[in-house]
């Protein structure tokens, strides 16, 4: 397949196209790669003079890059993402907020956070403010008002997002987390609670999914900032 | 099987013992049963000069009481209850708050709210104070807060009994009903959600088992206000 | 109670405050309400001036409002939507694609349409567009493109929503519908497709909730539109 | 956030306000937190002068509060909890039972057990009283009837609660464990057991939940004899 | 095909050679089949001189048989069968005892105590002896013990058959009945209960299955009678 | 949407393509169409001069058809299917064997012969031929070994997909149909069952799936007969 | 509690009547029981002069044992189980057969073979005669037919159990295991053939419950041998 | 047992009959065996003169096999089988193509592709071809489109099949994998995604189950390739 919208590599095809469809570009999942994989991954992207978002790496597998040339790949151990950036980067848009209900959601809140300033959205991260002590939520509902878009990460129960939802006027993501035991389910119980909340404009995604958490929020803060902007 | 603790009448043994063994009488569960069993349930514990409670009845059931010579018997629609009380009931005691997230689970916290009376305690009503409207909740939450215990009736999300059991020092019975749809999975989701609450303090029982709740609120109670008081 | 942004009618507490707090105002779920209810509810909304949507109704129910004087509420029987309008309504703006991947779907698109619509956005539909006949899609997908949300409903095994994500930079709002039969345990086939899709950009919602992904794209569609447009 | 109510360490907001608002102070979920992030919450505790029970713990991370000069931190291997206690504790009251069906349930029932303790409650433990020898619950049911409140903790079928409901007038509080193989689910069963017993008074908390049983137990035995006697 | 052990109605292939293979003959699930089906497959049977039982049965079949000449099929309302008895029937042997938790699974139990005599068992029933009034079944439990196997009748929480099976030293046979609401999810609760018992001894069959339970019972009681016997 | 390959009928764009891109043309869901829908798709193949075939219709939406005109549309009750011929069908080719493992799966087994009739295939019937008394499966098996595919359609445990493929070496087309009770879960137990089997060469379809499968069967029998030979 | 029906050690109350009352002693899991917890109770056994037998131990808990004095202890690694004898056992009696449908099921069968013979039954194993290859099961159905009971262990598919059962007048004890992957969901899938099989005379116990397989099936065979000679 | 068809290993009963009845002969499952097992199991194949495919093996079994004499064994790290042949293995006929949705899918498409192989038929790998990015997809169909019958392996959301079925005339045979995180539940929701497609032609196999795919295309290769050819 000779195709300039796609590079080849055998065990995958690089979506070289992405960026004009979508207006991002491909993101790689890192996990069930080797590492050997990954480093020709990044090297096609890098190739190509495009910026890299790697999601679910290992710490070897960053050192694997590094250790080959691509020193200035960029690893954080708690979102687990790995970025590669090519020249400055602009000035990041917009608001997104970033809540968790407890310090366990942290990981996942991170890897959305990591992913929507990856794609150009200015970030602000309200971390453990679940239902058990609500007051810690209402101190800080203002802030949280005041963008285009927030992420509620929460586990267990995940009423978080739903009482966000409840006083805000912007699109909640709601991501739902396996931290928890027993008939929490590995993140079912969040999940089944994110999509059956009675408050309205609340977007579920996969257990776990920051990142998807993450594109989506930079994806509606972009446009609210800049598509909503050209068209006028 | 000749017994005094026992009314054996075939298809159904009444367990006369049980309000020696447990402070409450038997409870009839009216579902599934024909309106003869019925009668003949509620004649043997009329013999017996005992009050009887039956749960999830339908109006044939109750008209085929009074039309037996049962006049007595009260049926209540929206609760699905049949109550036959002997002689005067004694003043209520204590107090328990029955909440509902929403209107549709009234029917619910009805069976709940009459069983809690039916076995002696007071009780408060505080209906659709669900968390897409919080202020809802928190201007009757001094209120709840008033209370031996309190039983939190939620369908869909069922986010409210963790909401209130974050607020509150009482204990809070958790009531999961099967109103919803799609991914509520009859009740499923706030089930889960309840068993998961990160708040302290919430004891769930059945989907829409408005019974059990009313009945270990009206347990508990009346273990405050009686069996404390007759320990000092 | 007492409280301005509150009005309580005993079986239910109306949220007049929501408007302010979210930007659109309360919602009435008409099933599980008898007729009774609703009109009050309806009187309720109209004696404040707010115009009202309720889904989920039923002939009856519609009947029931215009027999005691609600003339004006417009019942749409294939979304099962009541919309009471109060005064002249402002143009529709900006856009929103709604999607389905068969015909069976199309009454929950509806629910969706109309309530996007309700909500003052400008809607485009597109029917029978899935999958087994992929050329009906591509021959509409330019279209698809120019909206500021997409809607995309679909039920057996729900993976419309994943293939336009791939196609288009706008947020995809995935509606997994209950259409089908065995193994998709109606609808939790399309609800995993969805929450599981590759394609980033995926919002997910309730299985065969068109109201909640009606009221998220016209949300979005706002911000983009009008929000967006104060900011600068 | 500046908030008397609140100590925000940024991975954590620590409740301040929840010993007045719930009775009880907040409690550390240890499980999935670093040790460092677990001694500064212990520590952030210490120096407000409150008493801290840690539940989950590792016994690396006692080690590591002792290490850094909480010496007085208390860790039980079997109960995975740790306790640091300011000043005299004051004389347990009241009476909790705490029964399990077999042997391998002791952990769960410990952490049942050692949480009550903390928050006042006098504990009498019942172990291996399962209904595969039935005579052995008889023999204690005497003095499991004499508490204000019992944990029945059991796997595997999980009818224990149901049974001992059956007995006794005091409220029952159900753990079902994850103890068991196959067709236990990881504790499904003996849940799904407790939800649907017949026997009246049970409620029921998460899968291997001992501290939410024991929670709930003392809150309602202290209930009994402090609140209730406060009320004459 | 033409074949002694088997008569080929096109819809259905009736196994003739069943008796000589297995001890009992075909029997007939009624479910799903026409009453022309039906009456075809009884006078099949007829014809060869076979007793026919047939399980889960509209009374409007029963009606068709004999409304055609089968004037001698029994139909029994309570457990759904209908037999076709040819001559005189055998004395019962043995002895099977038949328990129901509660007065809802009678119809399940008569299906097995039908089945249990049809295929020329003794059978003793002791219905509504559930666990949350255990005394009733103590009462009974040495008549219970006189068995060659007992079947245990349960929906709910279905810890009947666990408690038998611990004080007898018979097989128990435990049948779940979809009795029950919410969380007992059409009868899963009282399957999972039986077959994790830690009381030996139990052995399973399908939801509201009382006739495999019944022919299980037979074929156990008939071995430990008559094959037995030939032994020596 | 003007494109030759798609007639636009608002509610469905039904796809004039597919038969020269998948060999067989379009088939049509009749479940969940209203009458006059299912007659305007009907007259629009009729239109372009093509044969149709609708599964899971009703005898009212036969009528209908007929009613207004469609008088060739026939219709079979048992396997719901209306099916409208243009011109002479060709003579069926090859060998398509379809198995039940009882009476009550015939209704799914006659939408899989009927599918696989209209699409070419020459079907044998083998009916009630389940392990229950595998001395039936064996005097048919020589002859069901003699066929290009083979669709073995069961309920309750669905074993007989397994044994069959042990004993062929033609392609096994599983069919688990919702017939059953209790834990075969409408279907999800043959389901299991099947894709679970030890013995090789079975491809599974949805439960009650006799459409797909007989498409399937008639593809892979079409392709051995026709596409096979021409290659030669 | 002093009680000589039982000997209490803390962790455990060991069950000394059980024999009297079921006909066979108590039996240890071994599984999740420290070494240490372990010796003591096959001490207090071996001072009440009991037989043992302790099912899935590891080889450190064996090891244990002897090391500690109880030389006499059989440790077997396939079955997992345990053994201490006191005396000359006596002749085994009657004739269990045990039958696997594959070769990753025979430590299961073990287990129910060692349990079998444990409590005094003749055992004939028939290991890997699975469906896949049905001629190696009819090449031994006439021995597997002179038994008093048989068990039909089984994994993926799990239709031995059905397929045996349709051949034989003995009882059949179906065992699933949780050998397999993907739909087998651990054992779920056979588990739920063995529940649903048509053939009738399946007794089902819990996933890998090799030891309650070969229980029931001793009592079964003991009966018949035993009590059954008795009675005459 | 002596029989011809079948070579008795004690732990093993070998199918030597496979090959006749079934046209492919026996395949060796490899999870869970020993080493020493399966060096039996090969030297019997070897002694009988049939080549051996065994699956998911280990590094450590391939090791010991050619460690043992068996220096012809082939072990393929990706796909985790091994396969000894006998003399010249015939020309590869046909064409089965292999698709997978990513990267991560590979190595349930090696396995498929090392069975449809070791069964003859020719090969053609399509790898990273899902929906993400369609356009990879178009790439390569008409290529695709040349084959007998097409396995599409896909994780996630899985909805490769269907949108390849939609564009060709061949079979497809969808494999689930286990591939992705949270609401995948291990593959199960790619494997209802592909059981409820809306194209046709979909033949569906056990999660990751490369090996019944490959094995299932071959079967349909040959049949069109060589029975097929036969027929003429």
């Amino acid at each position: 397949m000779t195709d300039a919208r796609c590079e080849d590599l055998g065990f995958a095809k690089l979506d070289l196209d992405r960026e004009r469809r979508r207006g991002f570009g491909e993101v790689i999942f890192g996990a069930g790669k080797t590492e050997a994989q990954l480093l020709e991954i990044f090297r096609a992207f890098q190739k190509h003079g495009r910026a890299v978002l790697a999601t679910r790496c290992t710490p070897q597998q960053a050192e694997h890059l590094r250790a080959h040339g691509l020193t200035d790949a960029v690893h954080d151990e708690v979102s687990r993402t790995i970025t590669l950036r090519i020249g400055v980067s602009p000035d990041p848009i917009g608001r997104v907020a970033i809540c968790t209900g407890g310090t366990a959601d942290i990981a996942v809140a991170e890897e959305a956070a990591r992913t929507a300033e990856f794609f150009g959205a200015s970030v602000r991260r309200f971390y453990d403010v679940g239902i058990a002590g609500i007051h810690r939520l209402f101190a800080n509902i203002e802030e949280i008002r005041q963008t285009n878009a927030i992420v509620a990460v929460a586990g267990m129960e995940g009423a978080l997002a739903g009482v966000i939802a409840g006083l805000v006027d912007s699109p909640v993501i709601a991501v739902p987390t396996s931290v928890g035991y027993g008939a929490s389910f590995q993140g079912v119980a969040p999940l089944l609670t994110m999509l059956n909340s009675c408050a309205e404009g609340i977007a579920v995604v996969n257990i776990d999914n920051g990142f998807g958490a993450g594109y989506l929020a930079a994806q509606i803060n972009r446009k609210i900032e800049k598509i909503g902007a050209e068209k006028r």
